[in-house]
């Protein structure tokens, strides 16, 4: 399906991509760069990549895909380097957290070649990062979000469908917008107050002792609260707007129930959490995927 | 070391109990008690208990140990219930996920008897409800809190200590206002965030197309929302003045964030989140067992 991929970011994500490609047999050839020389030899070592590029721009050369797996925060810089490198036909796709901030990045670094670039989020992850636990199954059953703007050519956004589809994901297509209101909702929210639990913790004389009873619900509840202080950082701040009306919302509801708790009102508090108690329920099936 | 086990309530955590202690060799006879009588046949036709007794009254006659496996709400009536049936040298716990109202309950519901009795709190559970979940191993290496009263007698004290360390648990003592004030800030608060984040997603028009991007974080983080709502309606209320006092604290460091992202303070940002994501990291190899 591809000739060479220029892989632009050798991490954990962009590993798994090359990976799940060459698995598929969709690409001849992966040409790697990182920021750490490292990473790059360490991605060439394992067989992620097979070979080196001194930077992102001759990354690119010959390339008919890309991939930038770099931090949200290094996007624009990235495509501004590669935007001369770009062959014609190159589809480009990014895999960051946020969208907004990415396409219009995309259009000031691109220009022209905005055609050629489908923003892309892969909702996929690890608790460890690093080309050491790239995995070509990353993706299988996992939400790929594409967000093609009013630039990006058709045949690119149908061969950014096809080959994400290929390696096993549930693709959609939607707005940059509609993402970021969304991935604000049920991802960026959820870090925020796992984030917030932690440090209210941390505050508290006590916190260390209390820590000390800390059951599986606890494990669960705050394991995103481990995730790195810049990617999420860089997210929060890139979708400050709907990251601010989804904490509000959910202070106010945070506020019902403490009204309720406060004033003793055993059946509208049952009530309340026997609506979050099926909704949650609810969902199982389509989670556990 | 017991002749015999009086269970009042067969559910999962009582049928666990039940089981542990017959596979440890613990007790020789488990007599048991459900409200409801098609639960109590079931745990006997499982191998749970040896017989059933009609009332809780009948199922302590005899009994030299006696667990209250019940809704904390029912821990008063139940107590009443099986005060004149209690032998003098019987060692009454139950399991109740808050202990001051316990303790109160114990003292108001026991009189003289209260000597017999032993709070304890096993931080354990499963998904699932039910004696047909019921597991022997269900306590090992999980945290049990024993809040012995000043009315407790030394040596049912010891005897709570030693059953559960036999059975696997790692025993703690302190008192009740010392649970309730860190089983607020570990357990009960983080269920109610994860019951408002549940209504404030179910209070949007756009909730249930959110709820389509959720993945593996939304998953782990939003699990303990499917909780029991009568059981964590009455630990919300029984812990209400703990659990107010971590939400209000909570609600601040949330706030904190807040103003950080509004005021798009990257560096302030990224130092909370690393103070926050460090604490969540530290806790790892004490949360895996």
């Amino acid at each position: 399906m591809f000739q060479q991929l220029g892989l632009i970011g050798c991490g954990l994500i962009g590993g798994s991509f090359a990976l799940a490609l060459r698995q598929a047999g969709l690409v001849r050839r992966v040409v790697g760069y990182s920021k750490s020389p490292s990473t790059t030899e360490r991605a060439r070592q394992l067989g992620v990549i097979d070979a080196e590029a001194p930077s992102a721009l001759q990354a690119v050369a010959g390339a008919d895909l890309v991939l930038l797996a770099v931090p949200v925060a290094a996007t624009e810089s990235t495509l501004r380097a590669i935007r001369l490198g770009l062959g014609e036909d190159a589809l480009v796709m990014d895999v960051g957290s946020t969208k907004a901030d990415v396409v219009a990045a995309g259009h000031r670094a691109l220009q022209q070649q905005a055609a050629n670039f489908v923003p892309a989020h892969p909702i996929a992850g690890k608790e460890v990062a690093g080309v050491e636990h790239a995995d070509g199954a990353l993706f299988v059953d996992r939400h790929v979000i594409l967000t093609p703007t009013e630039r990006s050519r058709a045949a690119h956004v149908q061969r950014a469908i096809e080959v994400w589809s290929r390696i096993g994901a549930r693709v959609q297509t939607m707005t940059a917008p509609a993402h970021d209101a969304a991935l604000a909702a049920v991802s960026h929210l959820p870090h925020l107050l796992a984030f917030a639990f932690m440090q209210a913790l941390n505050g508290q004389d006590e916190g260390a002792r209390f820590l000390e009873l800390a059951g599986p619900g606890f494990r669960d509840f705050s394991r995103i609260a481990a995730g790195d202080p810049t990617i999420w950082r860089d997210i929060l701040l890139a979708n400050r707007e709907q990251v601010l009306h989804q904490s509000q919302a959910f202070r106010e509801a945070l506020q019902r129930f403490e009204a309720q708790i406060a004033d003793g009102d055993a059946a509208g508090l049952a009530d309340a959490i026997g609506a979050a108690s099926r909704a949650r329920a609810a969902l199982k099936p389509a989670l556990s995927g």
